[in-house]
């Protein structure tokens, strides 16, 4: 069930016997010569759909920017700032809160979110039961990351060993490839990629992996690792989402 | 040409030649018991990704929760208060004008956004022009609404007359009918509606406007309507974002 | 009844028959070479302080500097950035209604104002729930532009059409010049000045419209048109105050 | 030389010869039974304009509103915070130092404002900095409170012993019938009054000083000793200004 | 009692007779050649444990950056912005006052702090009634200078005169000589020092008092000094909070 | 060498040879029954100081009250909202950076902080860089939690096993008790302690773990342990450190 493809009715009667929603959350940010500026939102997006199918939740619009400020430095990549983003959090649950929601389950797809993400619930927490929130108390957040769900990471390992690498990698790619097949990029990429992982200014990450990449080949992902990612991700996310909302 | 699936590098080669960027702009909140509650965002999305192929432009991830703090006592409804809607534009436009945007297009489909998104034009422009931002005085940005662009407007008044109403109208039900045929929803309306138009606080609004309509009748819209409104509206809004981006 | 020149005891007892309040907001700002630079707050004071006679009304102090960002590449001009301007307006609401009172009538002198001020409703009507304010949900607000009332437009078109403009036009300078005889400037003024109307940052407004002017000839104003606009401005604004305050 | 009632080329030309500019700052708030709610600001407008005057300097529009918080248990007051206020100085200052203005002096009506525009010296410098203002070094800010000055200080003792109290004084409201004298109110005031003076929060306030006096006796003031003060405070601020204009 | 040094349920037992807590606040910022970088901080935290001595009073961890902006062109010196400090104050506050504490006691080092923290006072005031703190109109804060008790400041000038100066003092250095008798520093001072007093920008300062000092003669503080401006300042502190504590 | 025993002369010959800085991050919050309040800082701060002795690092003033916002239902436990928190990380470095540092290590003693942390370094890349640091891209923030150096880790869990828990670990109690042996608390424990280790609201916090602790007995502690815990993580520490230092 999607939210934006509902009515303030159907969400009322929803409510009556689930206080659950799901928030995709990605990025817009470059993600390599071959990877799509929007693959952690798109991946995000599909498997929080899949998850939403799978479990009769609710599913809100995805948040297509997130925290990019590392990746500014390409053309094309679009960043809040980790203080607009714990705004943007608060805001967004503030008004679901007042609803009756009491449980965000994010289904994240970028690595550099998480941080911000949990100073935003942190803030969250505090910032409602300020306001007089009838049961703030029951409100509770988690971010899980689809890529870090134990049979997605072991399939990447087996399918790409480390050239999965930490940015643009192989298998976020093939999922975007199975979700967007007509958007099937092709680029040279050089054979040499840093296999650091650290991550610093804008201008520094640009000197650092100048075409982008992390480690990663995404050259090795194909549509069908895609649905494969795809449908391990939708399993394992439903099964955390069930587990949280189900927990006290 | 959709931000979201290109890559840095096309975005780069993009630049060579244009320096305007399309965003469609939504809001995610109550439209009346048969309205989506996407509808400003579908409406937006659907008429800007039309734009993109006519004029060759790059557009942006839609923006889907915008400033709706009155439609928040409906379930559903999400809004950002308008000071975070501010450092979100100025967020998202700050990273894009130090890659080399200048024209800075949103295509918008709800009245709620309008005085939030013009504080954030004035608020953007004198932050970049503090960071220095070289030729941040070539930044433009300009808000059209499809809405009430003169020939979507006459039709409106045409098929529906007074009925058309303020909010959840009929016209952009029977876009959002067009573009999600799948999610026609039906739901009894009272024939009397309030003719008021003032917006005050969120609590007031659900008494002044107890089912979400603002003096509407949703059930005169069609699938086909929908189809002409989109026609119409990507024709009026190609041509304002032409003139936008020609304009010294 | 001026706020400023009354105790707090006699608002004390204002508040047993009226919750509404009159607040004018000008600016602070070129205007061209012979427009005064708080011209938008003499006019708006001016008018206010006609309304409060004719209407009982309480009005407060004059918001004297606005929304002018765009303005501040002319020596003089002082601006809010829109983020500031709508923490005022909370600040000043929360005040007044902590106190009792419930309509805040915004009579006003400068179209920059008008986005912000429309923002800063919002975010103040969502903050006045939030920290609890008994019957926040009776709290409303409203922006009247005195050069927009019929009257007041109908006589500024016939005295001098297309020679209006839209800045520094010849019906503001005419009442400044009614206000304060004093004060009337003579400056040579270019017989060309430029008809556009668009707004962007400041430096980008100093080079498009470069003595101030947008399109007007406030060579025509005089005083005598200055008392026209005053009365029929006062009359209009009146009558808006007084309907704002008997609705629901 | 008064801001609102010069242009812009006016001003261009003032700073030809002077970088000074002289901003009254006072306080919308109460002042016990028979004193003006805008007592602060009348107070420091009235001197600032003598000594403008005086001095040949630029006066900017006055504060009306200041740090006022502690008094807003009585109706009629109005108060930013003192964060809100630090941003609108911080705005004020910028616009001003970017059209080249160094020396910001302001002459304050109100106790409460000075630790907040002391804090908001501070932040404006540092920012100012940080947004490469040239000469960003050059900027001064100084505020001096006219009822401090030793002339002042030593005729309010003469005159009222220890019923000048500290606030709602004598002297102020002395000062407001010299400049007001339509405006003279009479109301009874208890014999006993608090000698305290410590400050708190707004109820706090209310229940410490029951009809919002501090220790003072206003039924001593009188138009003539008003007039008195002015004289006297004019020339304490136009030396202080002086000095301040003319030391490195 | 230190606050660091107890547990949730000792803190909880002192609560039941006592709602006082004092805060040591000082400063990290050069004190010219021959003064520590931390001296506001070592004086405060020292005197603030003697006085928690004394009179069995809760003492909280040091805050040990305040407002210093204008010291920031000397290396080694770290500053808060007014505005972050406010935050701040107003997040610890927040955190005790809801665990039951009514009392703040501030035992302050460094002047530049004032200004800042009585704003955030005001502020603290305000946010407390808004988010409905039971008691929150019990709420009282207070700041003391340890360096502007009268017997502190009597003996500093019998010891020093006029070489006291105003900004690395002989007294305060003398302390801090006192409690880390380790770090006694020698160092060449020029023999005339800017007996200036004005504070403004960073740069400024540093133009305006090259070695960091001002007007004053660290070269005569000793460790027994040290010890005669501790004791002196332990009991007029220890005075004052009780006196606080104690006062409706 | 600790900044806050030195001279700003003594920080400027350090700068010639070095751009490292090292802080120690705590938190000011609850940890059960018979932990201090200041563990967190206290823990952070002895391993900082002797890293800062093994590695001839500057080392600044503890930062010890971070992001424990979930704690603050137990009496005692102060916290910065991640929000200020992120302003006051950027105020610090700002300070500093400017000064000529560029390498920021951060000895972190709280799980907490971390998010809110990294959320922090990114928000000062990006405002150094907007403020145009000289070299802002050289600008490096890194936070190393000493509880999770794999030397220290493997110590507790050999010691305590499971019974290490998550919050009031035997562990940090030991190491406390080791720095402070004066301050060894006993109190009764029940046997029985949540093993859940999900962190929302405060409120929640405390209804999930009512005596503070997450699975935890720190009775185990002794200060011999940690002493040892102490040895491992300064060595861990000032080998990550010099590392941190070294790399480019």
């Amino acid at each position: 069930m999607l939210l934006h493809l509902s009515t303030w009715q159907e969400v009322e009667t929803y409510l009556e016997h689930s206080r659950g929603i799901i928030f995709p959350i990605g990025s817009t940010e470059q993600h390599g010569p071959t990877g799509l500026i929007g693959t952690d939102a798109i991946c995000a997006e599909a498997i929080a759909h899949g998850v939403g199918d799978a479990t009769q939740a609710l599913v809100a619009p995805t948040i297509q920017v997130g925290m990019a400020l590392h990746h500014t430095a390409f053309p094309g990549s679009i960043s809040l700032r980790p203080s607009t983003m714990i705004l943007l959090i608060r805001d967004y649950l503030t008004s679901l809160a007042k609803a009756g929601f009491h449980k965000f389950f994010f289904i994240n797809g970028h690595g550099g979110n998480v941080a911000t993400l949990k100073a935003a619930f942190s803030e969250t927490y505090a910032h409602l039961a300020e306001i007089g929130i009838p049961h703030s108390h029951l409100i509770q957040c988690q971010v899980s990351n689809w890529y870090m769900g134990s049979s997605v990471y072991k399939l990447a390992k087996e399918l790409y060993g480390d050239q999965e690498g930490s940015h643009a990698t192989p298998s976020e790619v093939a999922l975007t490839q199975y979700v967007y097949p007509a958007s099937i990029k092709h680029a040279p990429l050089s054979e040499a990629v840093s296999k650091d992982h650290r991550i610093y200014s804008a201008v520094d990450f640009r000197q650092r992996y100048p075409d982008g990449r992390m480690g990663s080949n995404p050259a090795l992902a194909t549509p069908e690792h895609g649905q494969q990612f795809y449908q391990l991700a939708v399993e394992e996310m439903s099964e955390a989402y069930l587990k949280f909302l189900a927990a006290a």
